[in-house]
């Protein structure tokens, strides 16, 4: 009988982080589905190209693991050059350090005292462990459970680009929580700024999106400029998106771009355009759920077993991939229901199908592996560690 | 190195079915957030009061487990005097089945080799696994599967209720699979039919609701005396759910109902009328999502940390539970923004606060493990077994 604290403890520590080898490979067409595969040539394209693009222009890759949760992939980018990762809650921060990613960014705040002596639990180990916060009250709470446990914790302090989810107002409120942390917390080390203008990076034409990001980013600009001003040095600036990373260079306010769906894509992001199209296919699609055809009730209808259980979506539907004249409409929480308007190549009962996701990061969260394939091939299987891990 | 057969077997033996008890009771608002609670007083009275209502009308309850994905759930309900459950794919049963829920039926079909044998693996340690079929097509390979194993699957016959997801159409199309798996699949047992009204369930006006799912329902009826003048019997009619729960003993259709919902409850399912009044409240919701105020970036906001990540929708949004004028706006995968509208409690941060979920399947899925509770006190965790389970 354990205690809470034992049986989170114990849950983590049987969560496994590594590729798990096939001893023989299987064919793609083979897999049960639904089934989460990346197609391992398109994703390994994007990795190189956002990294060649941010390195080219000074800027660091800051990979945000909300999206793929996976401590397997976490390396990978780093490998090829990621300065490190965010994280969006504690919980996922624990996985990947336990995975032995170190250099975290946790980008939103907590404000319970559980939660604060999580963080300060990674930090006792981790000197590159690193939070947002985001007023005084929290700051203050942090600092004093860094205190007890006799450790420093690395903060950046979170700006408010006008989105009104997390962060405090630009300008004076952001410098005064800037010197409380520099004077009334000596257990918190003041590591730079994150603004992350979430509300900019779907914005569908691409001069609109630039204007609008650029406006909402000139307080953090200010910003900066105020705290250097107090004697306040910010080493870092963090932020932005898949959906800004080739502005950021011309704007010059941020030092580390805060990417995640340029790996997999998905619907939602392919539709913005983008400096050169109206679609934003900078990065192709490399994420897809595999599914079967069930069941074929009607002569125009044929149903797949993948509803909102395996694909999530705030918006779009799902789309196939490489095939014309079908529709997806959803058929509740475990199908889908396929119109066939002409198609461009039949489908008939057991066939496998790929489907591209409307929304990456929410769809990866209801899976538990991820099968990665080359030529057709599945030769291992990436455990998707952090999932579920909202706290 | 497993063979993938083997890492999912191995997958499945390190599932935990049972509760856990802690070795010292947690408050409920020391939870780590967000979690997902039960209120154990109000899920009691909901699984006593469907159970006592459909066994004083004559009807057996198989209970859906695709919404709670739990055995110590199941094994409750069964308890009380549930016949069986339901599973919507072949990876739920096999969960069940490990867990010991023995009387399980498959409501959708299955068309891939790797499928039909699981379905037969399944079947051939337990006579009491069902599935459905829907064509003859696949019933011939199930069929097939099922000789070469040397063993007999159980299968109810699908009927579209003319949703055109699954199931075949009524009358003539079902009688012909009937004796197609009479005369020519000695592997299938026949057991009964399947009409799932799932189009029905949340029509909002009870008459209407009412009217519009006797006239659907009708054909299964007539099919019914179909097999029946045809020397088919037919010993069990399964379908129906918590929106038709008190319709079907007039109708006298189905012999079972296939409730799911009624255990936890939404707000999908509170916001259609009842019998008696314009909202559902035979059985108010039990399921919530624990969540913390963690960010105040606006002085009529406040942020939660949870959004798509924990709380599915693919309609309404959350709301809280007894505390007026305060709005959930989603905040993004992570987040909820809170807007306070002279809300009739304080919100401080670092509270923790109850949401009512919108729909309470997909929400189950998100999550591994329930938190229930009785006067605000955590004594065991119940893991969430076949979350994750749509194979």
């Amino acid at each position: 009988m354990p205690s809470l604290a034992e049986f989170i403890d114990g849950r983590r520590a049987r969560v496994e982080f590594e590729a798990i080898k096939l001893d023989k490979p299987i064919a793609l067409v083979d897999l049960p589905t639904p089934a989460l595969v990346i197609d391992l040539d398109v994703f390994e394209k994007n990795l190189k190209r956002m990294q060649s693009f941010l390195s080219g222009h000074g800027l660091g890759l800051r990979c945000h693991t909300k999206m793929h949760k996976c401590p397997v992939i976490a390396h990978q980018q780093i490998a090829q050059g990621a300065i490190g990762v965010c994280t969006a809650k504690v919980s996922e921060a624990e996985i990947m350090q336990a995975a032995g990613v170190l250099d975290i960014l946790i980008t939103s705040p907590v404000s319970t005292p559980d939660k604060g002596e999580r963080v300060v639990g990674l930090a006792g180990s981790n000197d590159s462990l690193k939070i947002v916060v985001d007023c005084i009250e929290t700051a203050t709470a942090l600092n004093s459970t860094a205190t007890k446990a006799g450790c420093t914790v690395g903060v950046f302090i979170d700006l408010d680009p006008g989105m009104g989810r997390t962060g405090i107002e630009p300008l004076q409120p952001a410098l005064a929580l800037g010197r409380h942390i520099r004077d009334a917390c000596p257990a918190l080390r003041f590591d730079g700024l994150q603004m992350y203008a979430g509300n900019c990076m779907h914005i569908t034409e691409y001069e609109e999106r630039k204007a609008t990001y650029a406006r909402l980013m000139e307080k953090g600009r200010q910003t900066r400029e105020m705290f250097e001003a107090d004697g306040i040095s910010v080493p870092v600036f963090s932020g932005g998106g898949t959906g800004s990373y080739d502005m950021e260079s011309e704007l010059g306010i941020l030092t580390e771009v805060q990417a995640g769906s340029y790996a997999f894509m998905d619907i939602e992001y392919r539709d913005i355009a983008s400096r050169t199209g109206p679609q934003f296919d900078d990065f192709p699609p490399s994420l897809f759920v595999l599914v079967s055809a069930i069941s074929k009730p009607q002569e125009e209808l044929i149903t797949v077993d993948a509803g909102f259980k395996c694909l999530a979506s705030d918006k779009s539907a799902p789309e196939f991939r490489e095939i014309e004249g079908v529709v997806y409409q959803w058929g509740g929480d475990e199908h889908g229901i396929i119109e066939l308007n002409n198609p461009s190549r039949q489908i008939a009962l057991g066939d496998k199908l790929e489907v591209i996701t409307p929304h990456c990061d929410p769809t990866v969260n209801l899976h538990d592996f991820f099968f990665p394939y080359r030529n057709g091939v599945v030769e291992e299987i990436w455990p998707i560690s952090a999932r579920g891990c909202s706290q």
